[in-house]
């Protein structure tokens, strides 16, 4: 992928976080330092991502869509990580969604050239940067999102300011009432969608949701939602308002993919082609919490759908103060790991240097409270003769919701399932 | 200050935070492209720093110090910003608090001398990389806290092994059952401080703590905490333990600084002076919630305290959608403003290119809900007749607790009272 190579050719100075640097070091030159994590070599707090977690997910995902019938555009934000969207296109992503312009301009720099930009489109300094990108570079496409005719009307214009040669995809944003974006009626869609069509700077190239936002998180809500999204479509390819060849339907985050791709798939009987594009982000690196209770629902509602999500992403720290019974206070904190839908889910303990495999921490373990630098590990009262922490001992955590651990290092160590450090990848933020 | 420049001379490319930018820039270049926020001309989200209000603060704190007795050496981890270091360090401070060593790394590369490390310090190859900066620089030291024997002969083998020609200064800290890190008692803390003063490798250059998080956050507590600070500090001088010329006394978040000033002020009487060193990290950029309540408390006990701090950080965003009454859905989300302690507080609305001043929001404007890259701002029935908001609006917010929004932004941008754009500072997480 277009210039991949001068991330790892760049120089990581002393202070990069996770790495114990005393001296300038080349990022490709990682994997020759024989670094290994349980040895620790590197700085705690530490993260993390599995390598061959990482890969059965790509797998896992790839497979999915093929046997589904559907793309996959998945959600740059979650990682904003060039090697990682590399390695997402070469498992057969058709583009990747984002969620707004400067984290497409990131993308776009790393040779990304089909773009979803799952956001309403309105600051028309942005919307410059937006369509230079497309002025610039006549192999680049993106697809906003619009929910209103002012919005529209804002884009149309800056459009035929812009002196672009081809018209401006949109893709119709559904929503529904008590949620965020999108009309909040198919009939509020349809007017709209007639506005996009009848414009000739703007282009009506697919409709699009959100299922995973809907109030309640109700099945029978979501597959409601996804069944009025393709209704939309139809009636406006009754109207014959699409402009493009294909016609995109999208909707999709982490948590209910099976039944977007279960209802899209069986869609048939339009004017012409239908691209369905689900945009899950979080199932590259996958969770210990948030994300694998719905995954595990998800394999409830699909008896077929085994050996579901691997997670990826591990953040390390090491226990710095065992100040009274029953707590460790960790060197991770609130600027290492999400806490945004749960704490960290602590996973093992390992002393440095022991040959032995890291211990599973027994039941009742709970990181409890987190500051800005410090976390809380709480011991169950039973537990502390067994586990005989020390002062420098390493503790593993799982965390909930990835794209708020993405967010917080701008290198990620590659790891195999020895701990050995491979390599490394960057984040953009 | 040391390699500032080389920030300056940066390239920004497209897809900076907060920029809109076509073309790469040299970050010396923004106050020339004459920037103004009211016009639209960032990217929405931006988070600024009023000029203003971080002179005020800067001086503010300087007066405060001066007038107490006391020096500043304030947390660095709140901003980790280079250019707001050196503001600190211009305006007196004796040097900075960090919280990790890859934190002291950054602040060594920018040329700061004197670093009080608030943490313990226990992993090997952390330890390795901080002796390795007081080996490689003479004129750099830093003083690491210390609550364990067992945390004592890890820093005193460490420096054994390196070769340092000089011992380590460690201030030993004391806590309080149910707190973080810290000896949990006088005697314990005299016990640990013995140890420490008879290591050949170690020098025990003072005591600190942190009544920032004690329990239920009450005033006889807290001062009752730092009471016992100064008992261990005379103590412990009574047993001619202290290895320096001065005795450091440490304490001091941004809540409770007039309590530690005032009573640390009055100390005296120890063989040797006291330096009382403060560590506030957040009365640089103040916020709107959470410091705001602590600096109006701190102005009810000391009336004296006239014009406090002033609110510095704000970041804005812009109404991307208005889908139903009553709800309006900005382009800011977790990924750019704290949630922590409270959600941002929405301050005014601009429409880009009105030439008046930005109108204040009516009570009851509410943040409600975040996602990642999305607001929910809800407006009270009766006003949305007067505010008349339409998409492409812009809406500033204040934010609560600044170490968990700098963290969220490499660059933020310095704006005058007109919100004209004059340049940059970067953050190094």
């Amino acid at each position: 992928m277009l210039n991949l190579h001068s991330l790892s050719e760049q120089t990581l100075l002393p202070g990069t976080k996770g790495l114990a640097l005393h001296a300038p070091l080349k990022q490709s030159d990682i994997g020759a330092q024989h670094w290994n994590l349980l040895r620790g070599d590197t700085s705690f707090p530490v993260a993390v991502l599995k390598s061959s977690a990482l890969q059965h997910n790509l797998a896992w995902m790839k497979k999915f869509c093929e046997q589904s019938g559907i793309v996959l555009a998945p959600h740059g934000k979650t990682t904003m990580s060039p090697q990682l969207f590399d390695m997402q296109l070469r498992n057969g992503a058709w583009g990747m969604t984002l969620a707004n312009v400067n984290q497409m301009s990131i993308a776009h720099r790393y040779g990304v050239k089909k773009i979803l930009l799952a956001n309403q489109l309105v600051s028309p300094a942005d919307i410059r940067v937006a369509l230079h990108l497309m002025l610039s570079d006549p192999a680049f496409t993106f697809f906003a999102l619009v929910d209103s005719v002012a919005g529209a009307q804002r884009l149309s214009q800056a459009v035929r300011d812009s002196g672009l040669q081809r018209p401006l995809p949109l893709l119709i944003e559904l929503g529904l009432p008590g949620g965020r974006t999108g009309c909040r009626s198919i009939a509020d869609a349809l007017a709209l969608a007639r506005a996009v069509s009848g414009d000739p700077y703007l282009q009506l190239a697919g409709i699009e949701g959100y299922e995973g936002l809907l109030p309640g998180k109700d099945i029978p809500i979501v597959r409601q939602f996804i069944s009025e999204l393709i209704e939309l479509t139809r009636q406006a390819d009754a109207e014959h308002l699409f402009g493009t060849e294909e016609i995109i339907l999208s909707a999709g985050g982490s948590a209910y993919f099976d039944l977007v791709g279960r209802q899209f798939s069986k869609n048939a009987g339009l004017s012409r082609p239908i691209l369905p594009i689900l945009r899950s982000g979080c199932y590259v690196t996958h969770d210990h919490a948030h994300y694998q209770k719905a995954i595990q629902d998800m394999q409830l509602r699909e008896p077929g759908m085994k050996d579901g999500l691997h997670p990826a992403l591990e953040v390390w720290s090491m226990v710095q103060s065992l100040p009274e019974p029953g707590l460790a206070i960790l060197t991770m904190g609130k600027r290492d790991a999400s806490y945004d839908m749960d704490l960290p889910v602590p996973l093992s303990s390992h002393r440095p240097g022991d040959t032995t495999s890291p211990r599973a921490l027994p039941p009742g373990c709970k990181i409890e409270k987190m500051n800005d630098q410090h976390a809380y590990l709480r011991l169950p009262p039973d537990s502390e003769t067994s586990l005989k922490l020390a002062v420098g001992d390493l503790i593993s955590c799982g965390i909930s919701h990835p794209c708020t651990t993405f967010d917080k290092w701008p290198l990620l160590l590659i790891v195999n399932d020895a701990y050995d450090i491979e390599s490394a990848v960057n984040t953009l933020f």
